[in-house]
């Protein structure tokens, strides 16, 4: 595939405003008359969804290996049904999570190997990568009040865990410090949205 | 963990027969005084039967490696949850298709590499392999025939899939001979127990 188009992914912990801020990057694109896709993973399409259902809510212990093969096989789906398609088209595809939370998640927080989570990444993903990541930071603690007393399963994990998965993010981000840029999410809504508009621009 | 009980798996095409062949044999193990458990793969569990629901009945294409990812954590959920615990415990686990499923289907049916379909099964089983395997033989025809009008969205592929599928499970056989047994499945039902219950009488 020639892959025409850009995309952008938003990491960040639940409640770090991150698909706050991608609806806000997309309307920025838009308004510069880019063709935008707005998509999350899990659950990018009608298959994912079916996916994404048993990822957040499922009733019961989910065996750690069953839960990363689930998130691989929703972003297979996809990768093939919808990102790749949109790409070829020079659209710019903006998702709501993709690899690095499957390594701050599953390998940071829950302990499996993230070289052996990212073999497994590429083959799904026949090694597509973002252009650029936004990691949007912020304590657990801001982010546990942000979310309030509705929690998904993933939500319901202990701080310990949440923490995990937001020094998780940090490492990445000095691991891959041409893709990914940590912005300070603690800060006013519009402030995050101009420094995400800053590295937009310097990019583009 | 250490392994008590037997692990014996029942594969064969949809309309082999397999499935009542399973409740014959485990009809014949309870007569003897064995403590059995019979499941399925995918579909095992509860989290499972919400995976099979998707595999056997998703309206829509499904990515090739989102296919076998779907059934390799079910294979995770199914091994953690059910069949160690219960071999465990000294019970006999008979279950309706397992990895040489995925081999034939997956591997020689739609041509995904079987070394890596065996390297990826490996990480979701934890090694587990069956003690003996039945491989219910019989003609894409016969099988046609017995599965009748209402298909789903495997049994629904063209023939030349059935065939490939066949001569995969044949080949496994071939590989795997002091593994895997195979049983000609066009005979009568009462033969076909027959010669099942030979082989599991040598083997015990």
């Amino acid at each position: 595939m020639i892959k025409k188009g850009l995309f952008i992914t938003f990491e960040g912990a639940d409640g770090s405003g991150k698909s706050t801020q991608l609806k806000m990057a997309a309307d920025y694109f838009k308004a510069k008359g880019f063709d935008v896709v707005c998509t999350r993973d899990p659950g990018g399409t009608a298959l994912g969804s079916k996916i994404r259902e048993i990822l957040l809510h499922h009733d019961g212990k989910i065996a750690t290996y069953c839960e990363l093969f689930l998130y691989l096989a929703d972003r297979a789906q996809h990768i093939e049904e919808k990102i790749l398609p949109a790409l070829e088209e020079g659209k710019t595809v903006l998702c709501d999570r993709y690899v690095d939370s499957t390594l701050a998640y599953q390998g940071y927080a829950r302990g499996l190997d993230k070289e052996q989570i990212m073999k497994l990444n590429d083959i799904v993903a026949k090694s597509l990568m973002p252009d650029i990541t936004f990691v949007f930071d912020v304590s657990t603690e801001i982010a546990e009040k942000r979310i309030g007393k509705t929690k998904d399963r993933l939500e319901s994990e202990a701080a310990d865990f949440h923490r995990a998965v937001r020094s998780g993010f940090l490492n990445l981000a000095q691991e891959y410090p041409d893709r990914i840029k940590v912005i300070d999410a603690s800060q006013d809504i519009n402030k995050v949205h101009y420094d995400t508009k800053e590295i937009l621009d310097n990019y583009l």
